[in-house]
């Protein structure tokens, strides 16, 4: 799967989109933690799991990254030139699931856990959303590291299964519980769940591309630039989207939260608002 | 572009000034976070950001010294000598540009935050800024990394459309914002809108240098120092004035915080007027 050579633009391409996601991951993580303080305390555990999995996500990239420089040697003199594969070096794709085993999971637990919901219903969804996506990953690794197309072929049926369900819950289930939710976190949950639907589309297509016979340098190069910018939709953008529902949800639940937060302005338009309901 | 060698006083320069920029960024990152407690909750955010801008710029720096320092080996003995490039090894120029990616629509976001404006009149201002940042960056990047003057100068002239739709906003646009911000606040905003002006005009100059025939390791030294003052400036001097416009906009916004965080003669001077209004 892994090219044995890469051209100088290829390689500086996926070296600096690495570094990309790296600086996304670590920094939206910082970000949330510093943000704690700004939503009210029933919306902390939501963020702080959101900030986690950006964190874990930052170091499985710095293994990447790594993991991508030593396996490529240079023949360029004076800065351009050709990369070719160390002897003795490769590339390992399996630090994606090993950081999948851990992230998705809790992508799923971030996003319940914003919604602030009664125990009972929280831990009836949680305790079939986070094993179904354990298994989802667990089942996609030995395909991922299979050299022959159907063992591919049967583990990655296997794995959407669970991944099916995952939408089931998410797209019918969850839709009961947010019956109780103000309008406007209504409309930003569906936002997320989209995200995530559109995110986590881009991996079963990435792992499909070898099996229909697109493969070479340059599929190789799209295909981790699309891990990528997976990476940062799922993880970095769904976890401001998180701290976006647990501010609207702070403001909502306390006016003298919303009063400090807000702008003089926005403040007294929701007072007004509130008052009218 | 990058030079073949270079002397013991240039390249110890180099050295010099990036590891000044680190320091200038990581610690500007790191004071702007403890000062969080020292405005109005409103005004974290702005600041938050500025914390994070920095700390995104201090990464990068990082990266840039070691590619760098890993790009070049000397023949001295006992301290003095030349430098040359290390086969196999290449300065990597395209940092730079992945952090713009990331900072430069997050200076803008910060600018408009620290207004605390009304929602509707800030989202307005940051759907137009953000997604020109990004575009006048991402136009820059194939630039860059072409060899031939034309590219470099197709897509420089591109990428200075987005630059002055910024420009235009920035300048019109905000200035009808400013009308209700206290008048101390004004001029501060004024400063720093002239700040970002003349930080960002470095970036396009030195740009444009290597297509004027400007070239040669003099000319690649000044590009570094020159790049690294501006960043400087751009984000630590700048998140330092944003800090400085939140701390006057909290004390005008509540009297009993201002008398705890001012001196006793300037809390008392700063109720006389506005008393007085």
């Amino acid at each position: 799967m892994i090219p044995d050579s890469l051209t100088q633009i290829q390689y500086d391409t996926i070296y600096n989109v690495f570094s990309l996601v790296i600086a996304s991951q670590l920094f939206t993580s910082i970000f949330l933690v510093i943000c704690l303080p700004r939503v009210l305390p029933r919306y902390r555990q939501a963020m702080t799991v959101a900030a986690i999995v950006c964190g874990i996500a930052a170091y499985h990239y710095f293994r990447i990254f790594s993991s991508f420089t030593e396996a490529f040697v240079t023949d360029a003199v004076g800065g351009r030139g050709n990369y070719t594969q160390v002897a003795g070096a490769s590339f390992n794709e399996g630090y994606r699931y090993v950081d999948w085993l851990l992230t998705v999971p809790l992508l799923l637990l971030e996003l319940v856990a914003v919604l602030a919901l009664a125990r009972k219903v929280q831990s009836s969804l949680l305790t079939r959303l986070i094993p179904a996506a354990a298994l989802m990953i667990a089942l996609g690794y030995p395909g991922e590291m299979a050299s022959d197309n159907l063992t591919r072929g049967i583990f990655g049926l296997l794995s959407s299964i669970p991944f099916a369900y995952i939408l089931y819950v998410l797209f019918v289930e969850l839709t009961r519980s947010l019956e109780r939710q103000p309008a406007t976190v209504r409309k930003t949950i569906s936002l997320l769940r989209l995200l995530l639907l559109a995110t986590w589309g881009v991996y079963p297509i990435a792992y499909l591309l070898p099996g229909i016979g697109i493969d070479g340098s340059d599929a190789w190069v799209g295909l981790q630039i699309g891990y990528s910018v997976a990476d940062i939709l799922a993880k970095c953008l769904y976890g401001l989207i998180i701290y976006r529902i647990a501010r609207m949800k702070s403001f909502s639940d306390d006016q003298t939260f919303a009063d400090s937060e807000l702008s003089l302005e926005d403040a007294s338009s929701l007072k007004r608002s509130t008052l009218s309901n």
